[in-house]
């Protein structure tokens, strides 16, 4: 796996670039957000109108926003959107009206426990609205009378979310998705966009062998509605993976599918035991991103979620201090390899058959073995070939052939390359 | 699981009641314990006639004694059957005889490692007759002619055995057995006829989904009596537990069905694993109580055993020791508390299909959801549905569920009340 | 298992006798060996006409060899196939020739790290000729003229193999294979020669369970060329072992059959675990000896290798340090008393049925239990009876229930037979 130097850096200015949009479910947000994808990759964008039924679901209004603050007593605006998108009650309703303090308290929201950081609140499908803020200026609010201004809209409209779609030797498909509601929030969103952004545009170059999908989609809503609209699809979705937080500098983190021992499953231990670096690997839970719906028991996807930390389990989550602070270059390059890795070996690894499965096969007469025999150091190579040609029953993949003999997969699948133009295996389809 | 005070006192008194009876595999002290049995519960007497083949076995002639003593050399009784039920060789037939210390000595049975103890011995199957005494006074009989006198019976007559069988909703039925057959032994009988007592007292006032059946049987000869007489009834048996040593102090064990991984085994483990008290769990193995006769390999029912000591494990084990000091009400009743639980969980343990397995439900506008999203502190009562939700593919029954997700098999089963109600579950035959 | 005295002595004389003979994959001196095992067993010997294809295999041309030396510029023998066998490059093509130390260097094999050793080289299906010789002695060559000469012939033949077939009451077969091309090798071919032969003698004077087939074959292709020509025969091998390796000090290493579960493999291990000796189980890897081809995925037999020190993981190996030094009488005894445990045991492991499967069969009435009742010392053989009734469902073997029960197997068989003459338990075929 060659370097890919400046990789990082593009997923990290690609953040950079989609930081201040406000985004949401719905919205302008999320359809500029989109658009810049666009700029990128053929992404097709889908409009899915308000009041659709999608499984147990309902898309709902589309929501917009242009301003929102709150004045305090003496007339200054003390809370303002502009300063910052998680200000917002994301899917706040519009609203205009003075009151006092404690009324406008019911409608705050901050974190007693990080008073320095604005917390990220939304009320997609109860109608609400608020402001977020630290809670060191919560604390600090005179009493006195407040107005409170939001000038965003609720109507019908649709929802956005943008696909691509590569088309491989197979039919079977490896889907890859990233969430694209979250406004300001760096590491839980864009980092996922940008590296998937970047994996794209890397297949799109290549004969691939597996066909990929490439999911840009607002969280539980978007993928309940793309599995609602594609439910043809869904059963050439061979593996995939929900892409998010892979910016920050926490070691890996691999959340099984819910079947568990899926070959993304094990490629994915597989990859990470290899990585000389620590990791953790979790069983499924059924909450956390999209693979909530992926892996519900009616579709039951052999899909995981690969992160560094683990969804709610670093402190600026959900937070204004998950920022473009928080993201590195050199974390988003590290993920983006790992997700390199893992394409690479899920497209290698495939079941051959030995054509000469009684005994071994004179590997000397086609110039494969060493003709002096009788030496005790037996090289690896010579290894790789023996390992394959006697697990190459169409049991064994090349993965579990690397996890049995111990032999590093990248050379079990050049050996293999050679010993299929040797005709002395085939790969079974 | 409330706490059931006065339980384990009034297991403690009926075993108080029932110490002084010479209990056999036959005979009057047999009856007259379940007679005592028919005053708690409505339980129906079986009279086995001598001579019905049983199985591989023929019920035995009927047993009882009067009187029994040794007199000794100058006239004294030494031994005298009146002070202690165990210093009858149970099942010896009538003798009336004199004869030197050697040759009585071949019918005295003592304990050398346990001098101060009388042992429990019978000779069921071989006519013979004998007594048993502390080893301490065993060493002390002085040479010279004794007098031995046995007013016993061996005659045609019967073999008794209890049964209560507690319909439910389901045919399918959870069997419970105790041995009553032991005479003065209070941990080794008397404890488990006593929890069975309570336990099936209580599940008679309720209406139960199980069926349940009880058996109070003298050992071996009792179940295989009820085994061969009863062959229709077997196929409906779907757990079983026999009851035994539940009133020393000793932590729990579990001896495992033969099967070794039925529901029972499960969730008698899964109970245990619970009660932050040390306990074991034991494969099969075919010695012990009853469990070797439901568990041979004809029937190989899904039936445990549970005790506190393990069967012959503890240095009063069929001896005098074993008497109403070794037993306390405070053992008895957190042993009934625990079959209480196991009962409890049987009866909860369902299986469930998810009515909207596509996606996660949308909890929210069933009001089963904080409206709020958003939070990094996901509640408990929301992990549980979703855990449910998830799991509920009809492979994973409730105490799968619990075992997988960490969450209390309680909580479980009331949230599972509760998506029921919601018809987002249902449950399944 | 009785102490075979003097066994290892007899294993110890024979490769005493074999060790000066040159042998390879054909000619002369590996058909003089099987001649020489002739005079201790019936063995038939095959010869294979050069030419034959064998699998993917041909077989080679026959090689013999009467001369080989190498004359130093002095006109010295500086090199002699007289003094050692291992001088000679196996396989090596006639020559008699002058050259400079350059040239001939191109041409002699040596061990730089084991100095003083002679390596064992061999060029069978590429034609070569070389010497072999001590490090030491190549590096104090003096530059000069060498004269070269070796007087073998490498011509249309054939290849030699000895087999044995044992018949026993079942037509299954336990192949038992020993490779016999290895020159003066003593642990690397003639220990498992030696033990094979002294096995086979036992046998041929048993009534045994079994068939029992030995092969005396030339490594690779000598296995090749057996499982090419008797194919019809390989549905009948139920199990075996190569032999080799088996007089060293090293401790005992099972290297598993291929499927790694098969009864041999457990009875292996077993066998060895209760040795109360430190050992080593591997799991199959494709390389070493014949296993390879027996365990070739078109074949896949239940074959394993038992040895000593590991292939190739000893110093001497393949080199002239494998000598008769490095193998003792109290090592190959200690080797062959491990086959005959596992041959026992494979003879013993039946599979039986209860009779009286539904609740205990009375065993007192049958004089196998004793007749007082209520001892807390049950006695090993009860427990042996029970576990044996208890598990004889027709899904356990013995020696699952020697393993389950941690009862020895030896009593459990003793005890299956009297079990079997009481009409408790039949033998399931």
């Amino acid at each position: 796996m060659e370097f890919n130097s400046g990789t990082g850096d593009l997923i990290y200015s690609f953040a950079e670039k989609l930081y201040p949009i406000c985004r949401s479910i719905t919205g302008d947000g999320l359809r500029q957000t989109l658009k810049i994808l666009q700029s990128e990759l053929p992404l097709v964008l889908h409009e899915v109108p308000t009041g659709t039924p999608v499984l147990d679901w309902t898309i709902p209004k589309e929501w917009n926003i242009k301003e929102a603050w709150v004045k305090g007593p003496n007339g200054d605006k003390i809370i303002d959107f502009r300063n910052h998108n998680l200000h917002i009650l994301n899917y706040s309703i519009p609203v205009h009206a003075q009151m006092d303090l404690q009324e406008l308290k019911k409608h705050l929201f901050s974190l007693p426990e990080q008073p320095d950081l604005i917390p990220y609140r939304t009320s997609y499908y109860k109608e609400n609205w608020g402001f977020c803020l630290a809670h060191r200026q919560l604390e600090q609010l005179p009493d006195g009378t407040y107005e409170v201004f939001i000038d965003s809209s609720l109507k019908k409209g649709s929802l956005t979310y943008g696909e691509l779609f590569i088309p491989g030797k197979l039919r079977e498909e490896i889907l890859f998705s990233a969430h694209v509601c979250h406004p300001s929030l760096a590491n839980d969103n864009l980092s996922g966009i940008g590296l998937l952004t970047q994996l794209a545009k890397q297949l799109l170059e290549k004969n691939n062998r597996y066909s990929f999908r490439f999911l840009f989609i607002p969280g539980t809503i978007g993928s309940i509605a793309w599995l609602a609209l594609n439910e043809e699809k869904i059963k050439n979705i061979k593996a995939g993976l929900v892409a998010s937080l892979l910016g920050d500098s926490g070691s890996f983190t691999y959340k099984k599918s819910r079947r568990g021992d899926t070959e993304i499953d094990r490629i994915v231990s597989y990859v990470l035991s290899h990585s000389n670096k620590p990791y953790s690997i979790k069983d499924f839970f059924p909450y956390g991103y999209d693979e909530r719906q992926f892996c519900s028991p009616g579709f039951n996807l052999a899909v995981g979620n690969l992160t560094r930390s683990q969804f709610g389990e670093y402190p600026e989550y959900h937070t204004s201090g998950d920022n473009l602070d928080l993201i590195q270059p050199i974390f988003l390059e590290e993920s983006f390899q790992l997700f390199e890795k893992v394409v690479k070996c899920m497209d290698q690894n495939k079941y051959y058959r030995n054509l000469q499965p009684k005994g071994e096969p004179q590997l000397g007469k086609r110039g494969l073995y060493e003709a002096i025999g009788g030496q005790s150091d037996q090289k690896q190579l010579q290894l790789a070939m023996l390992w394959i040609l006697n697990m190459a029953d169409g049991q064994h993949s090349l993965l579990d052939i690397a996890i049995q003999s111990g032999i590093a997969f990248d050379l079990l699948h050049k050996i293999s390359q050679i010993l299929e133009k040797k005709e002395l295996i085939e790969e079974i389809p």
